[in-house]
């Protein structure tokens, strides 16, 4: 069931570009049946909300009614994350990509050919990414097709929005985890894609003209567990179906780097080997991308394909720093991903933590200091950057910018709820309530910078997708 | 009141050295009335628990026991905070260190001069901080006398171990937050010390024959807000008390070095100006240590003296990476500094999980990989070693690792119940109960790094100084 027109009266805050956002300290917003919001009206005083709501329609409506220290903001967009990988969250950072991988990762994964198993282990997995304020997701499954369905289903009884795939890996994986055949494997992905197109005919399908909440996406795991056989027929796939989107990993390691350039010779480069078999594109999302070259970089501007910066995994598997000021400046799209479980959180709000460190490191290699308004390379990013690249950056990367990202008229309400106050619990976020803050516009950007940098899942009381309630602390209470 | 003897029976961690730590799946361990570990005794299998006990002289007694994924850990040494900065938590990641004392530091350090103030933000301060794990804390508190004997008092009241100190700073410091003179400095400095010593006498405090739990120490804030004078005077105090600690800050940022060379130009180093004060002996506590020359690190070396390490406020006011593997292998003492606010939370764990990044980087910047048994320069920090500077190496920089850091027979019940289970409700932790671990030693070194990397407040079951049971989720819950 769709929701009845809800509206809020209060604090917004929503990115605009990758040096600014709005932050609204006295914003009506309403959002429709569709679970689009139908309007906006900025800095409305106390004494004139009856006369503001009442000159759009609305008489006798309840209006949620924030405090201060609470507001909202676009739902975060994890950009890459592996579905099977949670269980193994915090563990193996000894490992750098290729040892991790086989000691770690692919056990872990191989048991997800119990459908039981993986039932269980998806309903925990996708409650507590939703929970940590992620409305968009990108998952990357196992290789396993009835597993992959199973996370699929999951992802659509929660109403939280995703793409999902299967991963596709015929060579150069352990013999207990790897796929039979290039045929098996594209086989088996088109089943998927068959099963999630489905999902839009189900009950909890969403009655909106818009694309379904959950899409498929192919998912050649990397180049290196890729036969050419197999990256031929996904690039066929793909050139039949423009709107099927991309998800791989480009770029992570030097090792890896080695190894792929070893098994495609011919290639120019590790982007030049996607691009060889027709997958990059402007709805492929390329994860890590730590040491491309510049050619590379020329290449992914050119196909208008997205980078996910992953930088707790690139930091946690001592993959390197990835320069994401100098895709920036390139005016390649660039958003945020958790890369669990290289990654050691799946929370979009350490990955922003760790992306601001990141950039500091490599300003502080080449001496520059303070951020600029016109260069991201080598600087330092600020709040509004990271906010940026943690939702509408995030968008632009899943080629949805049109319909999320922003909370502005017809968008779609993909939002959080976010609570600074003491009552959320978190005692790293030192609550405004016990400072009396003032109610203005900067007092909402020190909000902001607080939430970002010392925020977790409790000061996020609810989480909207679509207009939906799914999920929260408040919704955790309360289920 | 001491509180009785309390039996554990159930896993337990504890440091042993900067490789290796003891992991032990079943111990028994009886704290006694005073507050110190008894015994303990290694690997009791169930069946022979009663007899175990009987042997101890323990019958009829009650025993804590631990359930699979909760186990036992000293509790974490925060080596290096500033309590009046707990307000800005989060603010001003945009500066470098000298910008963001004038602009974000001072501004709030100055409002505690309201004693009323700086009690109702105290009260707070203190409870989160041991929420998060920190049994012993090294506070700086404002240049104010009696708001830091409020910020004493509160510490002593609560049971946690702490250094309390005012800081010393009459010079370079803005009109409305500077010291009116040197001899002010010296004699409330000496007022504090008197104060605080006289709660060793006040209800609350323990009855042990060992030093009092909340000590003094002196202050000076770095070398750039202390005239000579100051300085002599303090050193002086310090020649008269070898018992006296000692803490402040050393080779932050590149433009706090440059000035402090300008300000002292007959110092050889940074590191000698405080020593040719009579600063630097076994009992002082240097903070950050980013850049320090080598004839620097020779000195401290010699004269005993420990280094707070600050990884993540090293990060966020783009401070550098301090080369802590470097210190290590010249076998200088190490321990761990959320240096809240110039880092962005007040947990210890986030310490950790930033202090095991900064090795990667550093590891990552000099080509090498994994960890060495051998050698602690350019390589990753392993999880050994990130726990023994979390509790044994802040013990040893605080110079009471006779006393706290290790769980062993004679040292202070100072310690962590952990607790990893779901029922925690960090979303960001798997739980090990999802996926029924093992109980073995493996299980055991797979939840610590878990709770290292993963873990927050909500997995702090129970906070315990010298026996009492002083805060924790467990403690909140019931208070």
């Amino acid at each position: 069931m769709a929701p009845p027109t809800t509206i809020f009266y209060g604090a917004v805050i929503s990115p605009e570009s990758l040096t600014s956002y709005k932050a609204l300290p006295r914003c009506l917003l309403s959002v429709g049946a569709s679970g689009t919001i139908d309007w906006m009206v900025d800095d409305v005083q106390e004494h004139v909300l009856q006369e503001t709501l009442a000159q759009k329609g609305c008489i006798d409506v309840d209006v949620i009614t924030l405090p201060a220290g609470e507001f909202l903001l676009p739902g975060f967009i994890d950009t890459h994350t592996h579905a099977p990988q949670l269980p193994n969250l915090g563990s193996g950072q000894q490992h750098e990509l290729l040892d991790w991988l086989s000691d770690v990762t692919f056990p872990m994964e191989a048991k997800f050919s119990d459908v039981e198993f993986a039932r269980r282990t998806y309903e925990s997995v996708v409650r507590r990414v939703i929970n940590c304020g992620t409305t968009t997701c990108c998952y990357y499954g196992s290789l396993h097709l009835e597993s992959t369905k199973v996370l699929a289903d999951i992802v659509h009884a929660s109403g939280q929005r995703a793409f999902v795939g299967k991963c596709n890996m015929d060579r150069n994986c352990p013999d207990y985890y790897v796929e039979a055949s290039a045929e098996v494997s594209i086989n088996e992905t088109k089943q998927l894609i068959s099963h999630i197109r489905s999902l839009a005919s189900r009950p909890n399908a969403q009655s909106s003209s818009r694309p379904h909440l959950v899409q498929p996406i192919l998912t050649p795991r990397f180049a290196i567990s890729c036969t050419p056989e197999l990256l031929t027929s996904l690039g066929k796939m793909a050139s039949s179906d423009p709107s099927l989107h991309i998800q791989t990993h480009i770029s992570e390691n030097k090792a890896e780097i080695a190894f792929t350039k070893e098994l495609f010779p011919d290639a120019p480069h590790y982007a030049g080997v996607y691009d060889s078999f027709g997958l990059l594109r402007p709805n492929t999302i390329l994860a890590h991308a730590v040491h491309l070259e510049d050619t590379e970089l020329e290449l992914i501007a050119k196909r208008k394909a997205g980078i996910s910066h992953c930088p707790t995994s690139n930091f946690n598997l001592s993959s390197g720093v990835a320069p994401i000021g100098v895709y920036l400046d390139r005016g390649i799209k660039v958003g945020l991903g958790t890369d669990v479980s290289g990654g050691f959180s799946p929370s979009i709000l350490t990955c922003i933590q760790n992306a601001s460190i990141a950039s500091k490191i490599l300003a502080i290699q080449a001496g520059t200091h303070g951020t600029s308004p016109t260069q991201f390379s080598n600087r330092q990013l600020p709040v509004a950057t990271l906010l940026y690249l943690a939702t509408l950056g995030g968008a632009e990367v899943c080629h949805i910018d049109k319909t999320v990202g922003s909370l502005a008229p017809g968008m779609s309400f993909d939002a959080l709820l976010v609570n600074t106050r003491s009552i959320a619990g978190n005692p790293g976020l030192w609550s405004p309530d016990t400072d009396t803050p003032g109610k203005g516009k900067e007092a909402l950007d020190g909000l902001l910078e607080r939430f970002l940098f010392c925020g977790d899942d409790r000061n996020i009381s609810r989480v909207y997708v679509e207009g939906r309630f799914i999920g929260g602390n408040n919704y955790r209470a309360n289920n």
